[in-house]
């Protein structure tokens, strides 16, 4: 559908809020009766069908919770007018964040290139949870919400698609998820490491010609990464730290040490936004965030086809998401190495609220604007005693055990990162409380038939980064 | 040629010392006999030639002042046995580094995709100097100097060209200048920003993955730039900064502000270098180069088929060897807005011995060294003093304009750049001596019928970079 014709269906529509209120009521009653297709659920249709209904039933318990803990202010605005386009909208945090904005009057237009799909083809990986096509999804947000969410399937490292997006969608706020997000993806090898580094920075620089020179008032909403800033013996300040050096001094961009191709093409992205921020009055704020859990957000669980992805695998899976389903099929957690590594997390929930907080506190013009995106700090050991004791009291047995790390990082080290300024625009974290815990391991226990444990060990080694192409190796190899 | 063949043809020359100086004897009578191929005399051949002989003449002099001042130790080592490929070595600073490190017995790889002659080709710019194919340059420098340098024309974003080039070679030491050196260039449109950053951030990976996979223990000397390190306010260090935060103190990467997509992509260089050297135990030496000028040096001044290129136009000159050149024709110096720019300079002399000081002191396994790599700093208000005031003496008119600047740029700011590595390691610095001036007057007098003035003024505005190509429009609009 071509974004006029939706700037048309949606044209006076203005009581946003009221209506975000009643598609979440609709999505409540619309769960169980909800068609899944057959292509996206591979294995266990049935037992799926009966988790997701009995997910569905929980959602809103949660729902409920939600809404008195909702913050107000900001977060619960009418975004009706405001035109965002969300590069990567498929994905795990882009497809939550789409919803998320779209249920509150947000005029969403997704646009992506499904590599993320691919890269599980490629490497014969599997989402926990079964998804349904990006065609579906839409199509199905539409009726349960009433709310039309634009689609753009194409790369942004084709000027020539992005370039025709942003004319005909005309966004106030590009939130650009769109990059290959794994670092051990991007140390599989040679061919994978280039893959990265081209398609995050050529597509980022893409991005910043199409504001410049087709929407120069649209405010970039760039998703970065904790990762950037390595782990250094002092602590991490939110985007600039002021030196003083030999009498003098200045506020400068942190000093970043990536550790993986991964993590450096964030630090590029960051460095190339910067200089267009100030050569080209772009206006951009540049969210470094740390490790995203959990799944559940209160539109995806609303419907069996809105269901996100779920990823616990050696290449895509993060710690505490990887650990949960560890504990579910009665798998060791394996943690790598020492376990001292320290590392800032937050709950998908706090990922969208974050983005709506960014969009509508938009940097100004020739600013960039860096928030650190994480909520809690943990170390790998503080993560894995939780979920050991917390499995416990669900009667599973847990086990932690040390593998040889695959990474190159330090094990232990000083870590204190600033996260300030998010909650100082209004968000209310929700924490990794035992009951969170508890309804993820709930939820990984719900699909743990359709875990495939041989994926979840680590699937790439740093230091054997090599320049022979290794496709399959990366799910079945070690 | 075959690299094995060229071992083979070395192999016995182990009176490296003796030969170079009997190459350089050779040299200085063979100017005036050689060949220069009509492809690259395109106009004023006759003049050309009479000029080629007047600064043959003028090198005897200036090799004897070489003798005489040259540093001793490890600038004089013999070279022989130690294998270096020299990537981008058709270019102004590699040819240059190609013949000096040859001369001194080094067996030399020059591997090159001549994308410099295409820009001037795409461009329609030309260099002051005529000079000949790398094909007739490297033949002819057999001819002079008896020594052989082995040539590998490819592109090193092509892994296939690359891997084979690092097997066939086996460097112990790979210097790097194959990248795209304009900041200009890199901001005439979208598509030059993304080939530049593509260019350089790719081909630097896959040189790193060269020497991960094929030649472990081979040293990786690559060209930065000082442009990497912006104006901050604070002092800049040679590329790492302690920093005491907060009660606490780490030495980290210095902060970056590049301000082109050119000098961000030499920041991006850096930032995976350090991953790759921590990772996978790289050795690595990074040299934040000044701004170059001149264009003698022993080697290339001794034979015309040997003569360095010569950029004066807007988008690849520099500056002082631009002031040079218009104070020759009668052309104001073009001062770019207010002309407190500060930057650092030095002689193209000095760039062919800190590459030698570099790979005669090569970093240890896992450590990236930094230097920064320049003589002198310079506000451009000074160098255009400096070049009135001595092109006066020679009678020549010479008037200073300030023209809008076309870059985004503090054009008064504080600037105070280390350089004392280099010089520890035993650099006698070439300075910007009135007589330095002098002779590149001289020179730029003599080759003055070649200069094409439309190529002189600012070609690339930073703000108006598009993404409308804009192929002929960097040469002739404004």
């Amino acid at each position: 559908m071509q974004c006029s014709t939706m700037q048309q269906k949606l044209a006076g529509r203005r009581e946003a809020k009221a209506a975000a209120q009643k598609a979440c009521a609709g999505v409540r009653v619309a769960g169980a009766s909800a068609r899944v297709p057959v292509s996206t659920v591979r294995q266990a249709t049935s037992s799926v069908r009966a988790a997701s209904r009995a997910t569905s039933v929980k959602v809103q318990a949660t729902a409920t919770v939600e809404k008195a803990t909702a913050p107000t202010g900001s977060l619960s605005s009418n975004g009706a007018g405001t035109r965002v386009m969300i590069i990567g909208g498929d994905g795990y945090c882009g497809w939550a964040t789409a919803l998320h904005l779209s249920a509150r009057g947000y005029e969403v237009c997704i646009v992506d290139n499904l590599c993320r799909r691919q890269f599980d083809l490629q490497l014969g990986l599997d989402t926990l949870t079964p998804i349904a096509t990006i065609h579906d999804r839409v199509r199905r947000w539409g009726e349960v919400s009433g709310k039309h969410i634009s689609l753009q399937i194409g790369d942004i490292c084709d000027w020539e698609f992005l370039s025709q997006a942003f004319t005909s969608f005309k966004p106030n706020h590009v939130v650009h998820f769109g990059e290959q997000r794994s670092a051990p993806y991007s140390m599989i090898d040679r061919q994978k490491a280039v893959f990265t580094q081209h398609n995050n920075v050529i597509g980022t620089i893409n991005v910043l010609f199409a504001i410049k020179e087709l929407q120069p008032d649209c405010h970039m909403v760039k998703l970065g990464t904790m990762g950037e800033y390595g782990t250094p013996n002092i602590d991490i300040e939110e985007g600039y730290i002021t030196i003083n050096h030999n009498g003098r001094t200045d506020t400068l961009p942190y000093p970043k040490q990536g550790n993986s191709f991964y993590h450096l093409s964030k630090i590029h992205d960051s460095t190339n936004m910067l200089f267009t921020c100030k050569a080209w009055k772009i206006a951009a704020t540049d969210l470094n965030q740390g490790v995203v859990y959990g799944v559940r957000t209160e539109e995806t669980m609303a419907d069996p086809l809105l269901l996100n992805r779920y990823d616990y695998d050696g290449i895509f899976g993060t710690a505490l998401n990887r650990f949960v389903v560890q504990a579910a099929v009665g798998h060791p957690l394996t943690v790598y190495g020492k376990g001292g590594q320290t590392r800032g997390f937050l709950d998908i929930r706090d990922t969208v609220r974050c983005i709506q907080l960014a969009i509508d506190n938009p940097a100004s013009k020739g600013e960039m604007r860096v928030y650190n995106q994480f909520t809690e700090q943990f170390s790998v050991n503080q993560l894995a005693e939780i979920v050991e004791r917390e499995g416990k009291k669900l009667g599973l047995n847990v086990e932690v055990t040390s593998v040889p790390n695959p990474r190159v990082e330090l094990e232990e080290h000083y870590y204190n990162a600033k996260h300030t300024k998010l909650v100082e625009l209004g968000l209310k974290p929700h924490l990794l409380a035992d009951n969170m815990i508890d309804s993820l391991l709930e939820f990984a226990v719900a699909y743990k038939d359709r875990v495939r444990h041989e994926l979840i060990k680590p699937a790439v080694d740093w230091r054997k980064t090599g320049v022979k192409v290794n496709t399959m190796g990366a799910a079945v190899a070690q």
